[in-house]
């Protein structure tokens, strides 16, 4: 079995990332890369560390001639451009997993509010399957033409607190999400922001209020639990280049042991190969997951208080970009859900 | 006019630390430094950086000789250890600025159980002054001979909420804190969890639940607003090694603009030398402030959410430790309260 | 078809490293691993970012009896308790891939003289090869029981120099090695010096004069050569996990121009998988190849002045360590080279 | 006593430490501060942790309507721009120091060689005084007009090297110079090579060949010794903000003792408040003097095979820049040569 792909995006990092997993797969052949920087250049040029990959050189953006030759094709583009590409890469054929955010909202009117621009495919959002494979239909992903891969906060929320959300075990008023994530999250583009300089020994705040992750993890949680919700979300930048570390504080409306706590978690991802729920005493680190496709949990009650902590940490390029994007191409083409990107995470 | 000091437990990273910002004080000598583990060592073997600094050698902890000849002891010794000294270095005639646990706690069955040690010195706890300058009356730091230097965490927590304390103006039962701190918050001491190796790229949680400065907090919080509370509090671990940053997410019980937000913070502090508002759109980072004495704190309404957030950052090790200490020492003794620490932040 | 292996030592970052390697491969069965001071704990407590892994639970360093289930045996120990062991494991048949420094010498008098141990199987030093395969006689590596696995700046060095050696193109006298290397090469034993807080933003000088590997490196240079030589060698300590790069300064004693020099060494490497000669204008960066069995190398004359530089980067973990051991092994079993070892590097 | 002082170019790096230095000197006016890219805006603005500090407006850099009010200006501008604008500060009857490139080296040509641009102030290259006061007659520094400060790498290599230089201790032609740097020698303008993302866990070799720090270096050296010669000189960058450690790898020619060169190092530097040799057995680290004025040298005799070691290191904002150019302006000022920068290193 010969898999065809193409990369639209590839010279960020989640385009690297991308052939990083799928260069090494036997069963996947890249078609195309493209690039509105680089185009031209090949990959190795921009990605040193993709040297020994396959040769591939980036084409423009527009250049879509080899979507015909694909079976799916990625798009790690930016918000507003993805949506100018993708209703055109469907109609030739290929399908689509979106890494952008241009798909993920189900209403265009929030997504016009958040990120303040109109929405020029509307016509898709229907068809579009929110790609969180542990949490939604995966027959959906299975037959959609097009899979809006989610963002990588979201991810790390939404996995943390789905135990949580089907039968409503916590107050939906009181939820509060302290999420840290590495630069790598910031992009490759050069700002003064994301230097060297400024971020090390400089953890930071931003964003405090009003990140556009916001709209995404709400709409996530209200799918859950079928209730209308808001949530207290700040994320923060990291000194490190991968990894985010979510906090959920949250107050549940049950009484629960550690135990009951610990085996509702353990129950409910009991079938799942990348989430693991660890045993109690122990707490994730971002660098238990790195380069890997793994989400790690933590619940810990806080019997004083009455709160209860959600602890949930993932590779934000990895299982929060591409290697979530490869977990739902496999649901797709009908693979085995964890090939080519069951690598055990690097450390240290 | 010339002070003299001692510092019991010179060697640990707040030891150092007293000595970086003392040595240059034309005002201050130091009459002697004490460790357990580099009893016969010079400051400058166990600290390189301190080389151009005084000459001292480290005493045995247990050598008080040396106090009757100093205005003024810092106590920089790990909890337990310090009650065992403390009495009689104010039986010599010193007075004590304590930076560990052992006096913060005015009670003494809340210290045993968060810190799992009965109190050897409880006569002391009625006297001792929580040695917090901006939130206490300072006229008691002046007057006593014993000021209980506050924890890294609750001085970044107590700075940050102080201003809706006093008229209660957040809902007292949903105070949820969220910190992170560097390395040398958890001293010198060899471990492999503080290895570079496992923390560099590895952000993480620690202590989610039960950490020992939530009593501290809460007690502060109680004493501040005349009211029973408990609080929500999970520190974290930086891949950095200086710097705490805190984020509070309260809820108001009252109704105000961003404008009066920032005004009321403004005003709460307008006086204070040490803390620094900033403007709307700013945010903290711990390299804003890293070896110096200040705290720099955002408050940013989320409209949207009804929740209010405040952020707040120090550098753990100075307005966290010994900068604070020496802020303390000054309004002992009248001098000028930002004597010696008044040296701007080091950025990069 | 399924081979079986053992890891002694398996709690150290060598270790870890070897199972995160050998875990995904298909081939591979993981019959034992060992472990001093964590006998009796699964690996996934010890290393938690294995917890996806094959569920392994360490037996002690003595627990020899799984050594008849193996094919091969990976000793990952320290220098000193490996000679120990090794020729117990050899008499139950394994074939063995030694991690340490203990047969790599082939001199006992040298091995002496650098550890300060009299050798304890000095009778297998003639019989152990020594592992580089892109610079030994792959045969000899294919044919003997045991192969001394290169020490991590060795293996830099020898890759870096090897094409300028056989024809002798540089002054032997005048070789200037200056290797930087990650903090994961000193181990994860708990220390004062590789604490987070001692290394971050603090580069150092260790080891100017007398580093354990420069008689390894010497004696490599001298088969290469066929000259007695001696080598200014000198390591440092970067404030980072993984890698290791590493500036040769030699002096040509022929004259060739910038193309001739690239060219020899292409030519040189052109049928290694595993090492890669940038173009001009790059430079090698240790993030390059991150989590990889490569190596890269650029090579640049110093017109003006007369000397060569050559600069060449590892993963001391993988091609300085578990990759190199398992690219061993493959030979020694008549696997294809490069396999299960031929991920892409991690960036970033 | 009051000193008033501009500051051309205060929006880098460089200027943001000499604001940081000088806002606390009781005995120094800050009268003005330049900036191209950031003219109308507040320094508080351009680095928050200024915010205590002055309150200083950025004025643009052809506005030199302050100069007459200054007893001393200094310039970190680029170099080019430097040049431009320095012969009009002085006509206008300040001093200055120069902390560019554009007045070290005394030979117009080598200027053009190694910078590329003719220059356009060469009648003030003869009366122009390197200012690295520990190496040069002071009173030189001290009655000319201009002054030039030294670079980062070249202070670090000529502090080094100068105890041999005078004798001519060494072999002049085998001197080797690996330099490491921060990134915050790269300044502060956006570019990809410097962001968090590329350089943490990457260490990595730039302009192995061809540094523009070279003419500078060899200009020092053969004023020292009075002898032609060149250097083979790489620098690194490293993943750190601040620090620059220069390993230099020499051949003497006579023989002496471990004692007889350190020594030897002892003497040359015994009056000397900002040069420490370091006792044998130490080796310098960067963060033993990040933040302060004092370089940290160790000198290592490698008996066995006939080379020295010199190893220096500095922080390159304060020694390597904006400490150096008080310290120059203390001597031209005749105010007590470490008045203001005597600061202990920041540590960790």
């Amino acid at each position: 079995m010969s898999i065809t792909v193409g990369i639209q995006g590839a010279s960020g990092y989640t385009g690297g990332e991308l052939v990083r997993l799928l260069a090494r797969d036997p069963d996947i052949e890249i078609k195309f890369v493209t690039s509105q920087r680089f185009a031209g250049q090949p990959m190795s040029a921009i990605f040193p560390h993709l040297t020994s990959g396959p040769d591939l050189v980036c084409t423009p953006l527009n250049d879509l001639s080899g979507v015909a030759d694909c079976d799916l094709v990625f798009c790690a583009l930016p918000h507003v451009t993805s949506m100018e590409v993708v209703p055109e890469i469907l109609q030739r054929g290929a399908r689509v997993v979106d890494l952008s955010a241009d798909f993920r909202l189900t209403d265009k009117d929030v997504y016009q509010k958040w990120y303040g621009e109109s929405h020029k495919a509307s016509q898709l959002l229907m068809e579009a399957v929110y790609g969180l494979p542990e949490l939604v239909d995966r027959s959906k992903i299975k037959n959609t033409r097009l899979v809006a891969n989610p963002g990588c906060y979201p991810t790390s929320v939404l996995l943390a607190l789905a135990p949580l959300m089907g039968d409503i075990l916590i107050d939906l008023n009181t939820i509060v999400i302290d999420s840290k994530s590495g630069t790598s999250g910031a992009g490759r583009s050069p700002s003064q922001g994301t230097l060297f300089s400024e971020v090390n020994e400089g953890f930071r705040s931003y964003k405090a209020v009003g990140h556009r992750h916001t709209p995404e993890i709400e709409q996530g949680l209200q799918q859950l639990s079928g209730e209308k919700l808001n949530v207290r979300f700040s994320p923060h930048l990291l000194p490190q280049s991968r990894g985010i570390l979510t906090t959920c504080h949250v107050r549940p409306n049950v009484e629960k042991s550690g135990d009951e706590w610990q085996n509702l978690f353990n129950d409910f991802y009991a079938n799942e190969e990348f989430v693991r729920v660890l045993e109690p005493g122990n707490l994730p680190s971002t660098n238990y997951v790195r380069g890997s496709n793994y989400c790690y949990i933590s619940v810990i009650p806080d019997l004083r208080t009455g709160w209860l902590v959600v602890v949930a940490t993932i590779d934000n390029l990895v299982k929060g970009a591409a290697g979530q994007a490869i977990q739902n191409m496999n649901i797709m083409l009908g693979r085995k859900e964890g090939a080519g990107i069951e690598q055990l995470p690097l450390f240290p």
